[in-house]
């Protein structure tokens, strides 16, 4: 079972795909680019939606469904964003298909073309705009505040489990505003709930800011995201949320009257995070022993592993155990007691370090003489023992320290990997060694696609927090106001 | 807002559909047969998803997620299953779309055909049964107790919001086993899970049986049903749960070494409710006046409605309800205080009858001084004057009376229109009438379709409780040891 892991340091790409396996949080499947999300990888992914759906639904959101099917003509109403997505667009063409009369097995039914080709949903905002037409007549309709969890397909060409696949699962929230400046807020609200979402579930501290225009989601007047730092010191957005404007209902021709009586367009936000959050929890904070999770997601947070030789050992250490596991659970903790005896204590230490359980207990005989249990973290390897008595409350302060802990180690990385850069050798040198690099540049496209042609560095996004400071375009030497975040990402 | 709806006794199919969209569930989409599922009937299916998982995690089941694309070659594997879903399946011919070269827009690109076509799954097995081969090697392996929540496309020609349409969601279990016996026992288990959940949540009295052999799924070698009546006399089939013998194991070869050291193959399940549930609760249990709705699955258990004139009476109101609200959370009940000053009283009295809220308190300027509050049950649509004091011990127990009492009511009206029939003509008498009709018949497949050619009557079940009881066959006389379910059918 635990032979080596692949070392962050010799090769970081093959050290995420091994964890991935080894943790068994998901595969790759026999359908190009899709993955298959196994039950540990899918308990996590499902703790990050209760999470986010309560955020969503405290915030004023309702959940709703919309078709999977885009019809072609729905796609190109908005035209930068058909653009934007029909690349990458799966396409059915029919309806049904028949045995074939020419040999074994099915093809595809010629008499059963559709009329208009449906595009799988690489996004909803044209289904979505569609349907609320029929939703938004009269300022009192408004706000729409409206999220759906659901698949999404995006015909990537390369493709890497949990962060860029041909098939993903992801949370899209679609509103639609009476004025410009409650979509504005909108956009920041949802901003800041992906950032506390990041932050406080997840223990990944995030950069929070706009995009450049380059960058900008198809279709939107704004886009901001949430950047974190992966430990190769590369950049993963794990968030977005866009400012429409009045694009989709211009294009969709969602009009409300106004409390003057008066027709406008409505304005409009979406904001979406997906699966690609497993890709920036594992990679942030696993270490070269496997997975390691923040308490808060992990959905065994507690294992206890009985050390015996006779089943009457096993049945005393079960004794002491049995209070403290209704203990733990009445505390809102998850635990799980793997008495199994297929398999060694050993082999059970090295499952749950390599799927990243952050507290395990160890409990032998010499441990029921002494009123003791051997407590071990995950996130720092270490061990003590401690008194069985009052041991539930232990638990749940080490549980919270864990989970401040991972956080803190990983801004801590965060911000020794963060660097000011003044001049276009230490800039290039700097995003070669890998790191977010503060610079200035000179506002335009042109430049930023030549840095990305040299360095394959992008701009992560202006950061909303950056200070106002007059500098030089690392670039082009031309004037700049204020320092964007560099990085090479994900 | 509250013009009549058209009464059940008129017009049944059209009263369905008023109701779905007047009680805001959902309605049809631009997408052929595709449903937008709306925020309220949305927060409906949420409750159903939460509560039957909790009941699939309890009975030791983990959740997954699987490809939505199936591909062709997989969808062949299993011949019976192949042909039994070949003429509904929606199927993914291209991967890119390109801006038309001949005029506005975008069409498929030609030069990004697929080389096998994808199908959007209809069914996961095949996609997971050629997954499960990889996670199956020894009997120690086994059960793979496996679910997912998903969206399902089946290009049905003639669609009915909810209880029939091309795309809908639904829960798909999968499960593999080491011994026949195991899976047999498991395909009971599930369909008990989805009785337990229709009776004890829905409150919908369901008939649990096997299907004939006609009725069974593309590839099972058993299917079982829950079957429940609607207020018209027919049945709608609400879950469905199949004994898949070892047909998916040897399709995919899925093998693994059992205790003796021999190789075998596996043995399968799989189980599923949709969508289609919302259908069935909505025509089981609503009047003319609207939705109702088992207190277990309402997203609005109890709304409090102020009566008042001025602000300060709404004051005085709202600073006695704030405790109950208080209260009534603790006790884990949905409640909405509905103070908006855009609406009149009535109106909202109307809206929450349409919308099927179990309770409705109102409170009004002389219920402060005396001490009391209207409570309005949605089932019965009566009311009573309640003392405020120890209102929501009093609320707490009227929840449980209203669930209770509806499905009584239900179970009643089943009871009244289920039929014990002899002889042909009455069998086609009943059967035009509506109802459950519980007769004797030969087992053979040909009588089964002439019953249905002549009547639109199917067998919905061979039910698990009923008697053996010679008798002679409806339709052709012949010898027949029990009686079967007759019905039309949704």
């Amino acid at each position: 079972m635990s032979k080596g892991i692949t070392k962050r340091s010799e090769n970081y790409s093959e050290w995420y795909n091994e964890i991935v396996k080894r943790a068994e949080l998901a595969e790759n499947s026999a359908v190009r680019g899709c993955m298959v999300i196994k039950p540990y990888g899918f308990a996590i992914w499902e703790k990050m939606q209760r999470a986010l759906d309560d955020m969503f639904k405290a915030t004023g959101h309702q959940n709703a469904y919309f078709p999977l099917f885009v019809p072609k003509s729905f796609l190109e109403k908005e035209e930068e964003h058909a653009e934007g997505f029909a690349k990458e667009c799966a396409v059915v063409t029919h309806y049904r298909l028949k045995v074939n009369p020419e040999g074994p097995g099915l093809i595809v039914d010629p008499n059963a073309r559709l009329e208009e080709e449906l595009i799988i949903r690489p996004t909803s905002e044209a289904v979505i705009w569609n349907t609320f037409k029929g939703w938004v007549q009269s300022w009192r309709d408004l706000p729409l505040l409206i999220n759906q969890w659901c698949n999404i397909v995006r015909w990537e060409m390369r493709t890497r489990i949990f962060l860029r696949t041909a098939e993903f699962l992801w949370q899209e929230g679609h509103t639609a505003h009476a004025t410009e400046q409650e979509a504005i807020e909108e956009t920041e609200r949802m901003l800041g709930v992906y950032a506390d979402f990041a932050e406080n579930w997840m223990a990944v501290p995030v950069v929070q800011g706009a995009k450049s225009p380059n960058e900008r989601f198809a279709g939107a007047l704004e886009t901001y995201s949430i950047e974190a730092m992966m430990q190769d010191g590369k950049a993963l957005q794990s968030g977005t949320s866009h400012f429409l404007g009045q694009n989709f209902a211009k294009a969709f021709d969602v009009k409300f009257t106004n409390k003057e009586g008066q027709l406008e367009y409505a304005w409009a936000t979406s904001w979406g995070v997906s699966t690609r959050l497993m890709g920036a929890l594992i990679m942030a904070h696993s270490d070269d022993n496997g997975l390691v999770l923040p308490p808060k997601l992990a959905p065994i947070q507690v294992v206890i592993v009985p050390i015996y030789k006779t089943p009457e050992d096993l049945a005393a250490i079960s004794e002491k155990v049995d209070p403290l596991i209704s203990e733990l659970k009445a505390k809102g903790i998850s635990v799980k007691y793997d008495d199994d005896d297929k398999q060694r204590s050993g082999w059970k230490f090295a499952e749950y370090e390599l799927k990243g359980v952050p507290v395990r207990l160890a409990i032998g005989a010499r441990d029921l003489q002494n009123g003791t249990v051997e407590v071990a973290r995950r996130d720092t390897l270490t061990k003590e023992t401690v008194a069985l008595d009052g041991i539930a409350g232990h638990i749940e302060n080490l549980l919270a320290e864990i989970q401040a802990n991972i956080f803190r180690k990983a801004l801590k990385f965060r911000e020794e990997h963060t660097f000011l850069v003044d001049t276009w050798d230490d800039f290039k040198a700097r995003i070669e060694e890998g790191g977010f690099v503060m610079a200035h540049w000179d506002g335009t496209g042109e430049t930023e696609e030549a840095i990305k042609t040299e360095t394959k560095a992008t701009i992560r996004c202006i950061p909303f927090n950056s200070v106002e400071e007059a500098g030089k375009c690392i670039y082009t030497g031309k004037d700049s106001a204020k320092r964007v975040l560099f990085a090479k990402a994900y």
